[in-house]
C-alpha cells in the first residue's frame, strides 16, 4: 500500500532536518532514502558538514534551498524553530558520542527527534534523555530499521497473536565480515570515529550491531531479557576495539537464548538472523534474504511465509507496498520507519489517534534498554559471571 | 550511491507529471516509489480520475496542488506545457491501450516521457511511436523494471565482459500464480481492463510478463532473436484471454533458447528467472531473491555474486545504494531506470553528456520488438511453425 | 524403513549378476551401490571386461569368486542358467546399442532384468524388448534412478491423491555442464562411446537426458504426452552429436507443458529440474537438492516438504530409510529401484502379491515411451511442425 | 569412488557382529546401511533382542544364520571368537549406558570396535576405554558420522591447507525438534531409555547430539576447546532430562566461539550447521544441505562448494562415491566411517600402511574428548562460571 493518507490531514509533507550523513556517509543516504521513499516528508534543511563549501556543496546536491544550509546544530535548529515554515522533525545521523546533545537539543526547541542507533554512548545519558522525550510529549524514533522489514514485523505479530505458543529459545545472531581485515590499530593514527572509543562508545560491536540484534530479539519475541553470561573482545591481532561478542541469554519469561555478533568474519556479508521457538513451532528469518520467513509449525509442513503472501498479518501488510512476489528491501524497510514515524507525528500534531499499528517503531524505551545491555555485557565479560539485564 | 550529483547541474528537481496510477492502481504507486526514492523527481501534477473529486482526493493524498490535479490528458499536457515551472516529464501508468495515444501526444508537447510496458497494442503503434521518439530527440523511458536490479546490470556487463565467452544457450520464464484462480470469463461482464482483449492487448500474458521475459533476454545478452517456434493459449477453463505461452527461440548468433510464461501457475509468486549460459560459464538469476546471482564457471567454484560484492562491475555499481549485504529490491530496482531517465534528461536539457552507464534503461526500440515479439509469437502458435521476429 | 522383509520370505539375498560396469565406469559402481545398501541382493558374479585380465582383478575387488568373472554374457547366461545357485537377477550396465540384445538374451535365459537406460537405441527394438518381457512374465526394471528419490514419489503421490487438481501445466528441465568444454569432434578419432552415433543411439542429449527428464514428468503428473513441437541440435562448436533439445510439450489430457535439456551448460553440476501446476497448487523439484519437494497452494503459505516430514504419503515414507532431516540422496534413490525391484522378484519367486507401492518403478512401457518420445523429437525438430509421440 | 579395492588385499569382505539395532531401533538400520554400502562388510552375527524369539525373527530378516544369532553379548563375542570364520568386528549401537562394557569386552577378544557416540556415560569410563583401545592395538571407530560428509571433509582439508588462514571464531550448533512436544516427565513411568538418565547418561542434549556438535567442530578446525561458559537445562515443562545447552568457547589457539544445542525446537528437523571463520576466509555448512559447502573469501565471491566439484581436496574426494551433482547424503556419509573403519582394519590385519585419508575417523581420544566436554559443559552450568575442558 501506498501511505498517501498519512499526510493528508495535514495538507503537506513534513519537513525533515538533518544532522550529519555528509559527503562521505553511508547512513545519510540510507535515511534519506527513507524519508523520500513514501513521499511523507520533503528534505529542506540540514547540518551537513562544519565546512561551509562542504556543506554548500552536499546541500545543493540535496536540493536544500541555499538558506537552510547550515553549518552548526544550534543555529539549524533556532533558525528553523522560528521559520513559518520550519522543519518539523530533526534526524540525526552523526557518530555515537554526538546523539545525546544533539537530541536533547532538538526536543528542547520542539521537535520531533529521529535519531540513529545506539542512542547514546552512557546509560546515564540514555536514561537521561528517555526522560526527557517523555516529559516533551515528543514522538522519538530510533532507527533500528531491520525491525522495518514486513517480514519480522510478521514475525512479531506471530508471536503476539500466540501462533508459536509460549516462547522458550531464542537464537539472535549479527555476523559481519566488514572488520575482518582491517586493525585501525595505530593509537597515534587518525582513526576513523568507529575506532575511536571515545566517539564509538565503550564497544564497537556491540554499538554498531549488538544492539541491533537485541532489539531484534525483543522485538519479535516481546520479551524482555533478564539476566546475560557473556564474553567481549577483539579477535583481529592488533584491534583496539570489541570486535565479537557472545552471551548466553535468560529471559524473564524463563526463555534462553544464545546471542552472537561480530564483524571480524571474513567473507560475510551481513548475516543478522534470528530464530524463535515456541511450543507450538519455529520462526527463522535472515537479513540477506529478508522477504523469507520461515515458519516451522509443530505439527504439519515447513511453510515459507512471504510480504503481503498467505496468513500477512496487518502489521506485516501495513509494511508493504506491493503484491507478494516483489520483493522491496533494505530501503524499503529502513523507509517503514521514516513513514510510521510521520503517521505519529502527524497524529500529534493534528490530534487524530495514530494508527496502532505504527506505533511499533523503536523508540527511547527501546533505545535505553539498548544502552543498558552494552553495559550488562561488558560487565559480565570483565567478571566472567551472570548479570542482570 | 547516492545519485545527488544528477540534479545538482539543473539546481532543482525534475517536475513529474502523472497519468494513471489513480485510486486502486497497483503500477501506479510503484511508478511514485520510484520517482521519489532518490530524490530526482517531485510529482506536481497529475490526471489520477476522471472523475473529478476522485481525482482531487487522490491528488491531495500525493501532496499535488490543488490546481494541478486534472481529470483529462490533453488538459494536463496543455496546461502544463504553458506553465513557467511546468512538468518536465510525462508518466504514463494508464491501460495498454492508451499507452500509444498518450505518448505520442506528450512528444507532440516537447516533454520527455517514461511509459509503463508494453509499449502499445499494436506493432503499427509501435513502429510509429518509436519513429516519433527520435524524431522528437526527446528521451523515452518504458518501464521493463527487473532490468534495473543491480545484479540484472550485473549480469549484462559480465556479458559485455566475455566473461561467458559466447553466449550459446538461453532459458528465460516468467511464471505467476495471480490468475490461476479467475477466469474472468463472463463476455457480458464488466472485465478488468486487462481480461478485456480490446484494452489489454492481443495477448495478456505476452503482454503482462511475456514481454519483461523477452526484453531480460535481450538485455542480459546483447543478442536478438531471429525466430520462434510457439505456443499461446489458454489453460485456466472458460477464460477469453492467453494465460500461458512457450517457445523455443533462435537467436541472431546462433544461440538457442527457451521461454516459457504463465500467470496460471497456483501458488506461484512472481518467478521471473534466466539462465544464460555461454562457453565460459553460465548465469542465473531470479527476480524472487533479486540480490543472488550465480556464477557457475567452465572452471572453478560456483560463485555467488551479490550487490556490491567482489567483481561487481560499474554498471551494477552505479544500480546499489547501499554495500553489499543489505537486499534493495523492487523499489530500487524501479527507481533505477527512474534516476537513469533523470540522468539522461538533465543531461539533455543542461547539454552535458549523460553518464554512459545510465543509458541502457529500455525504450522506444526495445518498446517496438517487444510489440513486435508478440506479433511473432501469436503467428507461430497459429500457424504451427517457426517465425522470424 | 529397512526392507529387511522383502528377503526374509525368500530366506536368502537375491543373486545379481552385473553385465558392464567395470573399470572405469561411472554408472556401475551406482548400480552395485544400489544393490548393496538395503541388502537385499548379493553381486554373485559379472562380466566386468573382455579383457580376462581386467575382469579377473576387477572380480576380485567386488568379491567375486573367480569361477563366476565371465568375459562373455552368453557365458555368464549360460553358466548361471545352469548353476544351482545361479544368479536369479542380471543387471545391464554397458552402451545403450548392446542393451537390447543383453536383456533378450537375459529374459531368454528366464532371468529377471534390470536395465539402464535408454532402453534401446531404436524403437523397433524397443517394441520388441517389450513384447519379450511381457511374454516372459519376467521382472523388468529400467534404471531412471530420480525417480527413487522420496520427493519425487511424493509429488506422485500428491497427484495422484488430487492434491494439486487437475493438472494444467509441467516444466521440466534437466541441464548439465559435462559436456561445455569438449567437441569429441573428430571422426576418425577413438571416441568415447557416448561420442559415437552408432553406440550412443540417435542423440546423445536426448538419450542420456532426455529420457530421464521424459519419465519424470510422466512419472509425477501421470499424464502421457500426446504431440511435441521440438528442436535438437549441437551448440558447442564441431561436436558430432547433439548437446540440446528443446520443446513444447502437449498432453493427452489438454495440459500444456516446456522441456529443455542440455549437457552443453558450462558449469552448471546435474540441474534436472520440474515444476508441475495444477488447479489447486503447485509443486517444484530439483535435484540437487533432492530432499526439497515445494508445494504452493492455490490457497495457503508454500510448503517446504521433506523426506518423513509431516504429510509424507506411503509411497514417500516407503522410499525413506531414516526419520526427517536426514538427507539420503542419490545412492539411496538409485537403490530403492533396486529394492522394489527385488519385492517384485521376490513376490513371482514366491507366489505372494507384492507390496502395490513397490511397483511404480520404470518398466519396459517406460523404456518404450522414452525411446518413442526421442523418435518424436527428432522428427519434429526435422519438419519443423508438432508430431505425434 | 567405488572403494573395491580395500577389500581385494584381504580377498573377503570383513565379517560385522553387530551389538543392538533391532527391532525398533533407528540407529541400527543407519549402521547395518553403513556397512552394507561399499561392500566391505558381510553382516554374519548379531546380538538384536536378548529375547530368542524377536532375535531368530529379525536375524532372518537381515539374512543371518540361525547359528549365529545371539541372544548375549558374552556369547556371541565367546562363540565368534573361537569360529574359523568369525567375525572381524563388532559393532555397538545398544544404549549408552552399556558401550562401555561391550567395547571392552570386544576389545579383551580381541576384535576391532565400531561404537555408537556417546563413547560412555562417565569420563572414567571414557578414560579407561580409551587407554584399552591404545594397548589393545585394535582400530576403535567412534560413529560421529557428520564427519563423514564429503563437505565436511573439505572444510577440515581447506582449513588444514591454510584456505582460511588463522581460525578465529566457530559457530556451532545442532537444533533439532524432536523433542518439543514430549515431556517424558513421569519419572515412575516405562521411560525410553534415552529420558532415564541412568541409561541415557548425565545430559541427554549432550550426549545425543552435543557430542556430534563437540566434534564437529574439533574435526573441521583442528583445534581444541579450552574453556567453556555454559548452561544446560530442561525448557520444555515437566521434563526430567535436559532438552537444550549453550555454551561460549575458547580455543587453544585463542580462537572464541558460540555453541548452542537442542532437542526443543517446535518444527525444526536435524539442524546441525557450522560456522568457522579465519583471517583469509569463512566456511558455513549444515546437515540439512550436505552437498553444500559455501566459502566466502576475505576477498572474492562466495563460492559455493560441492562433492566433487572444483577445488576439492583428496580428502573430500576419497569421501564421494559419484560426480558433482549427485548428492549422496547421511546412509552414504555413515558409510564413508565404516568404509575407512575397514581400511585401517584390513592395513592392520595385512601389514600394509592404510592409506592416511582414511585416518581422519573418530576415535577412541575423540570419544574421551567428548565426554569430557559434557562433564566441563554441566560443571560450568551448576557454577556459573568458565570451566576448563
Amino acid at each position: 500500500m501506498e501511505r498517501n493518507t498519512i499526510i493528508a490531514d495535514l495538507g503537506r509533507r513534513l519537513r525533515l532536518g538533518v544532522i550529519g550523513g555528509g559527503p562521505g556517509s553511508f547512513i545519510g543516504a540510507m535515511h534519506r532514502h527513507a524519508a523520500r521513499l513514501d513521499g511523507c516528508y520533503e528534505i529542506v534543511a540540514g547540518v551537513l558538514s562544519s565546512d561551509p563549501d562542504r556543506a554548500r556543496l552536499a546541500g545543493r546536491e540535496l536540493g536544500l534551498s541555499g538558506d537552510r544550509v547550515y553549518t552548526g546544530v544550534a543555529s539549524m535548529l533556532g533558525t528553523e524553530a522560528e521559520r513559518g515554515d520550519g522543519v518539523d522533525v530533526i534526524a540525526i545521523m552523526t557518530p555515537n558520542d554526538s546523539h545525546y546533545a544533539y537530541a536533547v537539543a532538538a526536543l528542547e526547541h520542539g521537535f520531533d527527534v529521529i535519531c540513529d542507533k545506539p542512542m547514546t554512548n552512557t546509560v546515564a545519558e540514555a536514561e537521561d534523555l528517555h526522560r526527557k522525550v517523555r516529559e516533551s510529549g515528543r514522538v522519538f524514533c530510533l532507527t533500528h530499521n531491520y525491525t522495518g522489514y514486513p517480514m519480522v514485523r510478521q514475525a512479531r505479530a506471530m508471536v503476539e497473536a500466540q501462533e508459536l505458543g509460549d516462547i522458550r529459545l531464542v537464537q539472535v545472531e549479527y555476523v559481519q565480515g566488514g572488520r575482518a581485515h582491517e586493525a585501525y590499530a595505530d593509537p597515534s593514527g587518525n582513526l576513523p570515529w568507529r575506532f575511536d572509543p571515545a566517539k564509538g562508545g565503550p564497544s564497537l560491536v556491540m554499538g554498531d550491531i549488538g544492539t541491533h540484534a537485541h532489539h531484534l530479539a525483543r522485538f519479535i519475541t516481546g520479551l524482555e531479557m533478564s539476566e546475560v553470561a557473556a564474553e567481549v573482545g577483539t579477535i583481529v591481532p592488533g584491534r583496539l576495539v570489541d570486535d565479537y561478542a557472545g552471551a548466553l541469554l535468560r529471559f524473564a519469561n524463563g526463555a534462553r537464548g544464545s546471542f552472537w555478533v561480530t564483524q571480524a568474519a571474513a567473507g560475510v556479508e551481513n548475516c543478522l538472523r534470528i530464530r524463535v521457538c515456541g511450543a507450538l513451532g519455529s520462526l527463522e528469518w535472515m537479513q540477506e534474504q529478508p522477504q523469507a520467513l520461515t515458519f516451522k509449525p509443530l505439527k504439519g509442513p515447513s511453510q515459507n511465509r512471504t510480504p503481503n503472501g498467505p496468513g500477512t498479518h496487518p502489521l506485516a501488510a501495513r509494511a508493504c507496498r506491493i503484491v507478494a512476489g516483489h520483493p522491496e528491501g533494505f530501503p524499503a524497510g529502513f523507509a517503514n520507519l521514516y513513514t510510521d514515524m510521520a503517521e505519529a507525528v502527524v497524529a500529534r500534531r493534528t490530534g487524530r489517534a495514530a494508527n496502532p499499528l505504527a506505533l511499533c517503531f523503536p523508540n527511547s524505551l527501546d533505545g535505553l534498554l539498548g544502552v543498558r545491555f552494552i553495559s550488562s555485557i561488558l560487565e559480565s565479560s570483565r567478571t566472567g559471571t551472570w548479570v542482570k539485564c
